[in-house]
């Protein structure tokens, strides 16, 4: 459900794997549905929500995470017992809470996934099948959720390359405040400080600078509303993490070279890690 | 002269190129010369400084930053007055005026140039011939410097497929505080803040945050060299830095949405306007 970027490549990615017999898709717009019937991935369109969840083993909601939780609200009531539901958005503390809810003295089975495979292109158009291959999916189960749907959902991201963490929607949250909303907006105030500098520096930029600032060309609009559901944590981090600047900044002022080596050595050792 | 990651990606981008009829080799260490002379790229090798300059048209100086001043003192005054010699240091306001110093009474054209073709990987094993293809190179002559000699060192860069930019030592200095010295100094600071988070967070780190810190990865002890060259041009890029910073985080705890909107929104088309 919503056929963007994430939408998209996910139905390429489970035509081009054969994960699935059939896939429907369902969008606000009648234009994107009209769009995704010309596709060859696309079997089925709906744009009745109620009409687009009948008989689904799987559902997946790729909407913009500003609609989300209402999509959820629609569909968890309507959708029988067997079928698993999941949506791909970047916080997971209230659209679990939500989806919880919805869900509750029914048997629906609603476990949060957050397919870490954006780009800093959206829509349909820059839509692929290898989205997802190699990159993390980190899924958000409740501990009372069943481990046979766990599992199964679990294999449906593996199926499509993705690397699979489990881990609470609180802790999840906490997470990819540090590994991914902090990073985006420590880019964005580069590419902002860059702003009030004469333009032609721009063209002599070079690849660290262009690597450093990539994900700051990410939507805005998208990105101020995973900040706005994640702001608390982004708060923490953006403090934990102004400690380390503020570190690195009196090393530099009080000519501490040996520390200075160290701390960007240390940086470079824990950068290693991660392959890449 | 130093066939590290540049020294000898140098060589062997100018043999492919057919740029140079010889190249000759000088290293302080006997074991990378012996090194180079198996190389097919290196034509001579020589462990004498004053040999090394003779009858060159061309000598790049590639050592370590912090030798690069002392090697152009004892080497300017051993070229021949047609030798035009450049060196490949991150930092040009000292060097440029060491050489000028060197040169003074003589003939000799010393013109700085900063190839911007560094790569988190360092050594002559990572060298490529490919390193400095559409990568952009700032040479930094002075007023008086002629005309005919700079358009020589420039079309030398031009031939290995680099997008040449002249700049005073001065500016240049300023210009890279601020895209690239700065821009490794957060790349650094963010991977040091994650140094304190438990070590599963980073198997789940995505593509943004690997794109945003992989130049922390850079030769620690080279980057302390460079960022203590240019120590004063980085305190104050950082402290330019630090107010968008700290407008980005007032707009977050305020909860001004949509002036965080427009805040990513101008980063975002500010870093549009370079390419990839």
């Amino acid at each position: 459900m919503g056929p963007g970027l994430l939408g998209a490549s996910l139905g390429m990615a489970i035509r081009k794997r054969e994960i699935s017999k059939s896939i429907r898709v369902w969008a606000r717009k009648q234009s994107s549905l009209q769009k995704c019937k010309e596709e060859v991935w696309c079997d089925e369109i709906s744009s009745s929500l109620e009409e687009a969840v009948n008989a689904c083993d799987l559902v997946v909601v790729c909407t913009p995470i500003m609609h989300i939780e209402e999509t959820l609200q629609k569909i968890i009531p309507k959708c029988p017992e067997e079928t698993i539901i999941t949506d791909v958005g970047s916080v997971k503390g209230s659209i679990c809470k939500v989806a919880n809810e919805s869900s509750s003295g029914k048997g629906t089975c609603f476990i949060g996934s957050h397919p870490m495979a954006g780009s800093e292109k959206s829509g349909m158009e820059n839509a692929n099948a290898e989205l997802f291959e190699n990159r993390t999916c980190i899924i958000t189960p409740y501990p009372k959720d069943s481990i046979v749907e766990i599992e199964k959902l679990e294999s449906f991201w593996r199926l499509l390359g993705m690397q699979v963490h489990r881990e609470t929607p609180k802790n999840h949250d906490t997470i990819v405040s540090s590994i991914s909303h902090l990073p985006h907006l420590i880019a964005s105030s580069l590419a902002d400080h860059l702003a009030s500098c004469p333009s032609s520096w721009l063209e002599m930029a070079g690849q660290g600078f262009k690597d450093t600032t990539r994900i700051a060309q990410g939507d805005p609009a998208l990105w101020c509303e995973i900040m706005k559901s994640n702001r608390e944590n982004l708060c923490d981090s953006l403090d934990q993490w102004q400690k380390s600047v503020n570190e690195v900044r009196s090393l530099l002022h009080a000519e501490k070279w040996d520390n200075l080596t160290q701390y960007l050595s240390d940086a470079a050792e824990l950068r290693k890690k991660i392959k890449s």
